[in-house]
């Protein structure tokens, strides 16, 4: 993997990632394909309104339906017929939020599956083998992420384990060989060819704690850094604060990545101080609710007012979605409970999500991202209309 | 609408409806569209597996978002972005089927909204109207499906009812002028250019009134001709039975419709016996459920040996499920509960259906249509297997 600077804007800025399989223009955002597809979408579909990543979960593919299968049929990519870029995260979020009985030691985490409550084990080590065997082209440390609220003896604690993770993974990655898919480790190509690994910054919401994680795995060294723990349920203002602190003393040459976060307003605030990755769920499932973003603001599709609407979603898209259905029909849909409705309103929010970071890329480019700041957050700002 | 016979082998037939959206090759498959959407489906899809005509349900519209919505959006292609043709049923059906609490007087039928209990009532003028509004390119007469079983008293009553109406709505397409989106009326360009007509038999299982349901019938004279009332719980040997019976004094020069019949060897002795049109959920609603047809016979994709398993759902299919797609990763979509399994189930099931239809066509066209169905019975007689 390679990353490249192209412009800045005060602190935001423009990159490039270029991986095995294509390149990513970033301010970046991956939509989510949790279990191996983009929720009511199709990877032609994805293609066509922009997607150059997207990011799968490896706790999800190993509970189902296990990464020796994928392995076994030549990898993710081929698994879910994308051939674009696929960044997975260690499963470790995934423990930590989706599983109720999990137990943690300095070897790894004990937990039972939420499908079936079977028992399983993850480490560094494992995370790294399944990521490896999934063929993913960024992959990510195995993290403990710190609850919120925690106290600070706890987040030193926790802090300190995700830190010896990190090195774990670094190593595994370095070191050991698990059979790996086409493309899915490589080595031969050199930086190219091979997987990448980003290292999570951990702490909780203390900054002296945020600062000597990011120094520990710069020590260790990354292709790219990431922030999580952060979005866990602390207040806007805590969490502006962490990215306000953390960001500059980030490597400028990596990517930076925000895990999970995905309000359009905290993406502003990201990019403000030189975030350049992102993903989050929230485009795809508000699409599902009927929650829809426009150029005016987010509506939900159920309005009343929508009833006889001949109009686009938002005369201003471009999506398939916008150029050939009405509001009325949307809102038909959607009240008829029909699939076609998951799949037009998921369409037209990953495109806005797509298009909006296309445009703040531009923004960025030409040296008017502030602008393009306070335009947006007027707009983001309004509450969704019911 | 044009109708033209263009082969013939035995009995069985093949023909082209030329509609004023588009021609039609007979025998034909028309998938359903309940409330405006193929489940599943885009309409680009559609046309991809070659849909050349799909059925929307008169009922299910008029309720949710009712007809007046779709007329002034400019009727229901327009509203669902279809530009090929589309058949509606009159609603007689779904009345019947669907509501709980229905009153059937001479004037038309009182009923109960499945949605939400609020009354209402059909009648074949109403019908017409609603078709009209719609602007389907064929209606179907407003008809009283007679149950099964029922006593001969009571069919000669209700089919006398179905004469009456089917009277009337012969008389309303011609007198009235409701108001109707473009090409939904028409009449400035002959007979290319007016909504179709046809009307539906009954009679139940009681081979007299099903020749005095066809010959009054005649007499009003209709653009096509279907029979109804069969697939509503009387046995294959009863059903064959009346279609046996009844398919040679139906007008050879008029296309014939099974209603809602779709299993594929009730199909395949429905056009030896000269049958032209078919329309069924079984495609979609099947491939919903996981159960998926091949050239092999029906599989549940939720078998274990497919876990693992890299082929093509039918390596002998050319859709885009089987062009991309491993048996593993359908097994995996559909255990996973994700849009895209019903999705790709959906594409391939009715993909499955019209190549069949195709194939059909192609058989009766070579002369060979009697090889073409002992082939596919003993394909389609095998069970599914779980």
């Amino acid at each position: 993997m390679k990353f490249s600077l192209k412009n800045s804007d005060n602190k935001s800025r423009t990159g490039v990632i270029e991986t095995r399989r294509g390149i990513v223009h970033t301010p970046a955002f991956m939509p989510v394909g949790t279990q191996g597809t983009v929720k009511a979408m199709s990877p032609e579909e994805l293609r066509e309104i922009g997607a150059e990543i997207i990011l799968s979960n490896t706790y999800h593919l190993y509970l189902r339906p296990g990464h020796e299968i994928i392995h076994q049929l030549g990898g993710l990519h081929k698994f879910i017929n994308w051939s674009g870029p696929i960044l997975t995260d260690s499963g470790g979020f995934q423990v930590y939020s989706l599983s109720s009985l999990r137990r943690i030691t300095e070897d790894g985490v004990e937990f039972r599956s939420h499908i079936d409550g079977s028992l399983h084990f993850l480490s560094p080590e494992k995370a790294m083998e399944i990521q490896a065997m999934l063929g993913s082209d960024i992959a990510m440390a195995f993290d403990e992420c710190t609850p919120y609220p925690a106290e600070y003896d706890y987040a030193v604690k926790s802090l300190e384990l995700t830190t010896k993770w990190a090195g774990r993974c670094k190593e595994y990655l370095e070191k050991s060989t698990p059979p790996v898919p086409p493309l899915g480790r490589g080595g031969e190509g050199g930086v190219m060819s091979s997987q990448a690994l980003f290292g999570i910054i951990q702490g909780g919401m203390y900054k002296d704690l945020r600062k000597k994680s990011l120094e520990e795995l710069m020590e260790i060294g990354f292709d790219g850094y990431a922030a999580g723990g952060l979005s866990v349920g602390e207040s806007k203002e805590e969490m502006y604060e962490i990215i306000d602190f953390i960001t500059p003393l980030m490597p400028a040459d990596k990517p930076r990545y925000l895990m999970g976060v995905g309000d359009l307003l905290d993406v502003l605030v990201a990019v403000e101080n030189g975030f350049d990755m992102f993903d989050c769920v929230m485009p795809t499932r508000n699409a599902r609710n009927g929650t829809l973003f426009t150029s005016r603001g987010r509506i939900s599709i159920k309005r009343t007012e929508f009833k006889s609407d001949p109009k686009p979603l938002d005369p201003d898209c471009n999506c398939y979605t916008c150029r050939n259905y009405s509001r009325a029909y949307l809102r038909h849909l959607f009240l008829s409970k029909e699939i076609l409705s998951m799949r037009l309103n998921t369409i037209h929010n990953l495109y806005f999500y797509l298009d909006f970071f296309g445009k703040m890329r531009e923004a960025i480019n030409s040296g008017t991202f502030g602008q393009f700041k306070k335009h947006w957050e007027k707009i983001l700002r309004v509450g969704v209309m019911e």
